[in-house]
C-alpha cells in the first residue's frame, strides 16, 4: 500500500509543481509582463496544463486511485483524504472529453471578445448569440456527470464541492425576503455623509497603509508580497509564497485598504494551510465559498468594523489631516458602510450584496433549464433589480453585461460568493463566544488570538474536509443565513438608528 | 519528411516552452521571491527540467533525428541547421547519464555552501577538498565524449561550440605580452582623476537615466523591462519578452549605467533574433562568446566612448550638476576609462580585464590535467597575478576564491568572457567600414544603423550558424586578438597619451 501511496504522491507532485510553475507564469503576465511577451505566453501555459493534464488523467494514476480507494475505505486520516480528494479530481477530469475542453476554450475565447465589445457598446444583442453557445456547452458539460437532482448540481459542484442546488435556493429563499426588509428600512433612515471618503488620496500613502494594515492582521510578507494589477486577487505557488495584487482607483482612493484586506484574508488561508499537505490535493482551500468567508471576513467584519477604526482612525488621520478635517472615527466607520442600492455588483455594500448574487442564480437557473430566452436577459435583470434593489439599470452596461463571468464559462460560481459571506458570519459568531474579548482585542489592534483561531479551525485543514462538513464542525450547523442576517440587522440598525 | 520535422518541432517546442517556464520561474526568483519561496521553487524547477530532459531525450527524439540527419545531410536551410543543432544538443544530453547529473548537483551544491563559508573567511583550505571533487567530476564528464586534443576541449564545447583548447591557447599567447606591454606604459604615464565618479548620485536618478540610454540604444522595452536584483543578468521568456536585471552599489553609483548598457547588448540581441525560430533550439545567442560581444560592445565600444559621452554628457551633468561640477565630457571619459590593476575580475577595467581570464584559463587546465595540485593553487594565483598585473592579492577572499564559477562546476566559462571581449573589437572594425560616420552618428546619440547592422549580420541567425563561422563569415576572420589589442592601443594611447 505504502508503495501506490508513494507513487500517487509522486505523480501528484508533479502535477502540483506543474500547476505551481503555471501560477507563477500567470502571475507575473498580470503584474510583469511586457505587452509583447502574451503570445509566447500563452503557449507555455498551454504547454504546462497539456502535460498536467496528460499526468494526472493517465491510467497509471486511474489505477492507483482505484486500489488505494479500497484500501483507505472507511479510514480517518490525512493520506485517505488525499485519495478521496484525488480520487474526485481524477473522475471530473477524466468524465470531461479533451476535445470538449478545446471547443470551450474556442467558444469561450470568442464570447470574451464579444462581451468586451458588447459591453463597451452597451449592446447586449451582439453577445447573445455567444451566450447561446456557452449554454450550450454548459449543458453539454453537465451531461458528462451522473443524472442529480438538477443540472445546475454539476456546475455548482465544482466551486463547493458536494453542496446542491436545492440547498443554495433554499438557503437564499431565507435570506432575500430579511436583506429586501433591510434595505426599505435603511432608505427610509437619515442619509449618511460620505464626502470625505472621495477627496484626493495620495497612492503611495494609501497603499503604504494597506500594508500596515496586512501586517498587522498576519499576513506574512516574508512567505508573501502585494503588487500592483489591474484586478485584485490572491496566487499561490506554495505555503510558502502566497502572493496578493491590488489596484488604486483615484475616483475611489479607499477602496485600496479594503481590497486589501480581502485578498490578505484569502492569502493567510493559504499561508496557513499544513505544511505536510505541500505538492498534494490537499494544499489548498476547500471551496470558493470558505475561501471568500476568509476574505469577506477580514474585509468586513473586522475591517468595517467599528473597534478596527477606533484603533486605526487616529493613525489614518495623521496620514491624510486635510482630507479627514473634522471627521470622526465614528463618521468615518458610517461613511465606509453606508448602503445604497447600485447598479454594479463589485462596488456594493454589504447589505444589497448578495441581492446581486441571487439575481445572476435565478437567471443562470433559467437559462440553463431552458425556462428562460437568452434574448429576454436584459428585460428580466432590470425587472428582478427593480424588485430587489429598486432600482433600474440605465444600460446594459450597467446591468447584464456587468460581469465577465458567463462569457468566460464560469456558471455556478456566483453564489460562492453570497455563500462565503454568510459562512463569515457563522464563524464570528462561534469566535466571540471562543474569544469574548474580541472586540477590545480589535480596538487594541491584536489580531493574533483571531488569526490562530482561523488557522486551527479552518486553515490548517487546506482541503481535507467537505466545506459543509467544515462549517458544521465549526460553526456547529450547515451553511445558513441567520447568523448573517443577525449580523446585519444589529450593525445597520446601529448605523441607521432602525 | 515534413511529417517527421513537423513531429520534431511539436516536440522541441513543447521541450522549449518547458525551458522558458523555468526561465520566468528563475527570474521570479532572483527579483522577486519572498524568502519563503525558495525551497517550493527549487522543487518546481527540479520538475520543469526532469520533464523538459524526458522530453528532449527520449528514444523518439533520436530516431527522428537520425532520419533526419540524413535527409538534410548537406542541405543548407533553417530547418537543416535546426537537425543539426537539435542532433548535437541530443548528443550531449544522452551522453551525459542522469546518475552523474544528480551526482554533480550534490557536489556542487555542498560546494556551493563551502565556497561561500571560505570565502567569508577568507580561507582556500575548507573549500580545497569540495574543488578536488569537483575537478573528478569535470575530469569524469570529459570521458562520456570522445577523445580529443585536449580533455578542456569537452569542456569548452558547452559554452562555444566547435572550439578547441589550442586555438584558445594561440589567440591567448598572442594577446598576453601586448596587453601586459600595455599596462606597463600606462603605469608610468600620468595618474587620471576619477574621484567625482564616487560622490554620491540619488538612485532613482541613475537608474532612469540608465533607462534612457538602453531605450535610445534600441533596447525594446514593449518587449521587454529591467529590474532590481543582487547580479545584472539578461533571460529570455521568447524574442518578445527579454528581461534584464541591474543593480546600484552606493560605492560606485555610475556602474548602474554600465551594467545596464552590458545587459541590455545581451538583451537586444536575443530580441533580435529571427521569430521563425521561436520554439526552436536556433532561438537562442549562438554562443557565449558571441553573446559577450554584443554586451561589452555596448558597455565599452560604444558606451565608453568619447562620441557617446559628447552626446549624454551634458545631460548628465543637467541631472548631477553639483557632483560633475567643474567636469568636462572629455574628463569624464577619461575617468570612466581609468587603468587601474585591481585584484577583482569582474570590476576590471578593458586593459586589465583578460589578463584575469588568461589566468583562470591556465589554472583550470592545470588543474584538469593534474599538472597543478589544488592545494597550490592560492600561492600560484598570486604569483601569476604579479606576473600579469603587478599587484598581488592581500588574502585569498581578494584572490583565488572571488568567483562563483569552480564551485557552480562552471570549468570552460571564463575564456568566452575574452574571447568576447576580442569579437567584439573585430565586429567592430568591420562596422567602421560599412558604417564610415558611425563616430558621428553616436556623437549625435543615432544608433539605429548601428543596431540594425549587429540585427542583420549576427542577431538575426540566432543559432544557425557555428560561432567561429559566424564571426568568420561577418568579420572576415575566425577569433583573432590583433583588432583588439589595436582598438587598446589606441584608446589607451589617446587617453595617457603614450
Amino acid at each position: 500500500m505504502s508503495e501506490k501511496l508513494n507513487r500517487l504522491k509522486e505523480i501528484l507532485g508533479e502535477v502540483s509543481d506543474l500547476n505551481h510553475a503555471g501560477s507563477v507564469l500567470s502571475w507575473d503576465q498580470q503584474v510583469n509582463m511586457p505587452p509583447g511577451g502574451g503570445e509566447a505566453r500563452g503557449q507555455h501555459l498551454a504547454t504546462l496544463g497539456k502535460i498536467s493534464h496528460e499526468k494526472s488523467t493517465s491510467d497509471e494514476v486511474g489505477k492507483l486511485l482505484d486500489d488505494l480507494k479500497r484500501e483507505f475505505d472507511g479510514v480517518d486520516s490525512d493520506d485517505a483524504a488525499l485519495v478521496r480528494v484525488a480520487a474526485r479530481n481524477y473522475d471530473k477530469a477524466t468524465r470531461v472529453p479533451s476535445e470538449f475542453v478545446s471547443e470551450q476554450a474556442v467558444v469561450t475565447t470568442a464570447a470574451f471578445d464579444a462581451w468586451v465589445a458588447a459591453k463597451g457598446r452597451s449592446d447586449f444583442s451582439t453577445f447573445q448569440p455567444h451566450l447561446e453557445k456557452v449554454i450550450d456547452l454548459m449543458r453539454k458539460y453537465v451531461e458528462f456527470f451522473p443524472p442529480s437532482d438538477h443540472p445546475y448540481d454539476a456546475l455548482l459542484d465544482d466551486y463547493e464541492p458536494g453542496m446542491k442546488t436545492a440547498e443554495v435556493q433554499e438557503i437564499f429563499g431565507k435570506l432575500r425576503p430579511q436583506q429586501v426588509k433591510l434595505i426599505k428600512a435603511i432608505k427610509s433612515a437619515r442619509p449618511i455623509k460620505d464626502d470625505f471618503l472621495h477627496k484626493k488620496y495620495a497612492e503611495k500613502k494609501v497603499w503604504d497603509f494597506s500594508e500596515v494594515i496586512i501586517s498587522k492582521f498576519g499576513y506574512d510578507f516574508g512567505r508573501g508580497r502585494q503588487d500592483k494589477a489591474a484586478h485584485p486577487f490572491e496566487t499561490s505557488f506554495s505555503v510558502n509564497d502566497v502572493r496578493i495584487t491590488n489596484r488604486y482607483e483615484p475616483s475611489n482612493p479607499l477602496a485600496t485598504l479594503f481590497s486589501g484586506m480581502h485578498e490578505a484574508g484569502h492569502a493567510m488561508y493559504e499561508q496557513g494551510i499544513n505544511p505536510a499537505y505541500e505538492r498534494t490535493p490537499l494544499a489548498n482551500g476547500v471551496s470558493s465559498a470558505v475561501h471568500e468567508s476568509q476574505s469577506r471576513m477580514w474585509e468586513n467584519l473586522v475591517g468595517r468594523s467599528l473597534p478596527f477604526w477606533e484603533h486605526f482612525f487616529p493613525e489614518l488621520k495623521k496620514t491624510f489631516p486635510t482630507q479627514l478635517d473634522g471627521v470622526s472615527a465614528k463618521s468615518f466607520y458610517k461613511a465606509i458602510n453606508k448602503v445604497e442600492p447600485s447598479f454594479i455588483r463589485v462596488n456594493a455594500d454589504e447589505a444589497t450584496y448578495n441581492l446581486h448574487i441571487m439575481l445572476r442564480l435565478e437567471l443562470e437557473i433559467g437559462m440553463l433549464e431552458g425556462s428562460l430566452a437568452i434574448k429576454d436577459l436584459p428585460e428580466i435583470w432590470n425587472t428582478k433589480m427593480q424588485d430587489y434593489l429598486g432600482i433600474t439599470p440605465p444600460d446594459d452596461a450597467h446591468g447584464v453585461l456587468q460581469d465577465i463571468h458567463w462569457s468566460a464559462g464560469l456558471f455556478g460560481y456566483f453564489p460562492t460568493y453570497a455563500l462565503g459571506n454568510l459562512i463569515s458570519a457563522q464563524l464570528w459568531e462561534k469566535i466571540n463566544s471562543d474569544i469574548r474579548d474580541l472586540d477590545e482585542q480589535i480596538h487594541k489592534g491584536k489580531f493574533d488570538a483571531l488569526l490562530a483561531w482561523l488557522r486551527a479551525k479552518i486553515h490548517v485543514h487546506g482541503h481535507k474536509f467537505d466545506p459543509q462538513d467544515l462549517v458544521q464542525n465549526v460553526a456547529g450547523s450547515k451553511i445558513d443565513a441567520s447568523a448573517y442576517v443577525r449580523y446585519l440587522n444589529k450593525k445597520y440598525g446601529d448605523i441607521y438608528g432602525l
